[in-house]
């Protein structure tokens, strides 16, 4: 049932529109839903993608215009005047407008704003570019029905027809004070299911959830996850009602923060796409790998200073790789439960617990692999002290590794820094090398060197 | 505002359990959210979290199971006798009763659904175990509110008010022909706002989308957020309407896919938190330890392969980690861009372009590193030849890397397995031994040992 875009239908668009045929476009384009317009704008070159802009519906092409990708819209919008941008800014959601306001350049900014014809709809874009895009007021919309305290269900469902025409979607009605504070709620099933002629004050809900402008996004998508809510008003200072959050756009922004702890956890530094540009890729992945490559030339030196142990220990030397990929795996995991778990608020007890833990577990594992490591080089017929020396060093190097992939994410957090930062290239990299260096100051005191 | 769970709070509530307190406790708990009152569940002790559930509403108590982490939910329904457990299933929406359901033993299950007095909500839970969980069928749930095309608004608006009080949360109105097959949709905005005369078939929107029972999860999910939809209807293989899926069943889907691809790449296999049992955490993590290990052991054995270059060519041994290290990062991050591009549907183009493109990025790095590498080594001053053999093997096995690091998801993805599973430690296993191997085979090349 979904629309497929297909190599045929978008070729014959690419041809209507090197034939300049506006009349077929719309033809053609019609029924079709935004989201998959704005898969069609992805594919095309920004010219062409800009004519069907301003060829099709600002109802339209607005809606898909919040759906693309930043760096399309940019292109897009850099060849639109700020009147073609304002009209397009009039018929979407304030919080979409907002937030398309805020990419353009600051000259043009003003000039955008200056050219849209509803006042109110250029104050509240104002307001809502003013807050910082990843607290509530950044990512609330104003659109929502509110209804004073002291009206009746009939003056309620009369208030409620008017003000809805402006909200694509009714949760909740909200309901304020004279001075608009917000006092509670009342859900559409309440309006559909109440007496006619009951008061609000009798039937409303006094108990409702909110957030504050100032709140960050990811407690406001805490919140409205654990308590299963669609919509939550968001107030300020003052506890006057000031706009809403609804769960579609925190399910963006959730998918937004877990995609980034991923490219995190993977060495990727910016947002990037596999279909973004090579350089852009570049200067994503090239950092981490010269972090990389600086730990890689600190293990060299260490190496180096080991050298004389090549003579009698040469297998010490074949075995650093196989040290640093265990220090590197066992850190990434122990740093990538507690990234998640401090992102999911279930890190709990005190941080002896937590060590203590950390310990038993790490104690486990490396047991188990230093006597398979033991195990497997005495059948191949190696020394038993050069195998004893490994299994212990893997020991060690297990135990300090999963320690410090634990407690790294943890500090990082305290002090307000975002702990996906260590799951990735950092951590493996600094494993690699206290891997190394323990490794061979165990095997110089069991071997004696 | 949000209630926040202090060591008190709870010392206070443990005492009272203790005591068997159970009209302090209800007091104590009135007013609390099912979702707090599930983190309390979470920390006390199996016994003590019984005895709240017994002791509690079953309207909170239900609610607060659904919010539960499976393993604690496990321990407190084997306390419970099959008909406590009907009694709490009576108070769930379907889709929760039919999760717990299907985690009960095969022989509980029976036994629990024999006590649910509510003829209608047994055969509800009997038909959604049917299907797969994460299927559209296993997502979904039977409360939905559903008019017959035929009827007016004033006949619409009762049939609402009847159904409407299962419903917790009413997004639409879904239309059907007689025999119950989806026609289309009735938003709540368009029945406030509809004059009250007309019929449904005159204001209803035909254009509705919609899932098979049998359409996957991730699909639901992918459309859910295409089309910004707040609840989907699903119907089974003959277009009749059977359910709904609604979009915070699909909130915790998508944050569970993220949290399991984050989980994969960082070598643990399992769902498993930071509060979950040592035993658990070492099942999920000691078999990737033990590739590690084995991948390790690779290493070790080819060079002991090229040990008669240790003489003259020490520092090559030396360089090993670096290599490896490099060739474990430059795979997984271009492994995780990829697997990111396909769970969200971007790898576009080519299998040809996608080759051009990262051969080009790999390039870019790997020329930038080597030359960097040349440079420190000169500086120090190693000898040229060792120095180009080391920054030739690095851009190479940087290239091979990157492609691998490309192509075994999009292989994966062909053949129908999880490519995430390839951003892990198998991918930087199979690097860093593919790596080493080039770089002595390069090396013995260019230096001639």
């Amino acid at each position: 049932m979904p629309f497929q875009l297909t190599t045929d239908f978008l070729q014959k668009i690419e041809r209507l529109i090197a034939q300049r045929d506006g009349y077929a476009l719309k033809d053609l384009l019609t029924d079709i839903h935004f989201a998959d317009i704005a898969d069609i704008l992805e594919k095309l070159n920004s010219d062409e993608a800009t004519y069907l802009i301003k060829l099709l519906e600002s109802d339209i092409t607005s809606e898909a215009l919040t759906e693309l990708d930043d760096d399309v819209r940019e292109k897009i919008l850099d060849r639109l005047s700020p009147k073609e941008i304002a009209e397009e800014l009039s018929e979407m959601d304030t919080d979409d407008a907002a937030d398309v306001v805020a990419e353009l350049d600051e000259e043009i900014q003003q000039k955008v704003i200056d050219k849209i014809e509803d006042e109110e709809l250029a104050a509240d874009i104002v307001e809502l570019i003013s807050y910082d895009e990843k607290s509530a007021g950044g990512l609330m919309a104003k659109e929502l029905v509110k209804v004073k305290e002291t009206l009746n269900m009939a003056g309620c469902i009369r208030e409620m027809r008017r003000q809805a025409k402006n909200v694509t979607r009714v949760h909740s009605i909200y309901v304020t004070d004279q001075q608009g504070i917000l006092k509670g709620r009342l859900s559409l099933k309440d309006l559909l299911t109440a007496p006619e002629k009951a008061h609000i004050s009798d039937v409303y809900i006094p108990k409702v959830d909110y957030v504050t402008v100032n709140t960050e996004g990811e407690e406001v998508a805490r919140i409205m996850q654990k308590y299963d809510l669609e919509a939550i008003p968001v107030v300020d200072e003052e506890g006057i009602l000031v706009g809403r959050i609804t769960i579609d756009d925190i399910v963006d922004f959730i998918k937004d923060e877990a995609e980034k702890d991923y490219q995190l956890a993977a060495g990727i530094s910016q947002d990037v796409e596999a279909d973004d540009s090579i350089l852009r890729l570049t200067k994503a992945r090239l950092p981490w790998l010269v972090l990389g490559l600086f730990g890689g030339l600190g293990a060299v030196f260490i190496m180096q200073d080991f050298e004389e142990a090549l003579e009698n220990y040469a297998i010490l030397f074949f075995y650093t790789p196989l040290i640093a990929a265990m220090a590197g795996n066992v850190g990434v995991q122990s740093s990538a439960i507690i990234v998640q778990g401090l992102a999911n608020d279930i890190v709990k007890g005190s941080l002896l617990n937590r060590f203590l833990k950390e310990l038993g577990l790490s104690l486990i594992n490396g047991i188990a692999l230093g006597l398979l490591v033991i195990l497997i080089n005495t059948i191949i017929g190696k020394p038993f002290d050069v195998s004893l020396a490994i299994g212990i060093s893997l020991l060690v190097v297990i135990i300090i590794a999963a320690i410090v992939g634990t407690f790294v994410p943890i500090l990082l957090n305290k002090h307000g820094i975002d702990p996906a930062i260590a799951t990735g290239p950092f951590i493996t990299t600094s494993n690699d090398i206290f891997g190394i260096l323990i490794f061979f100051y165990i095997s110089k005191f069991i071997l004696g060197f």
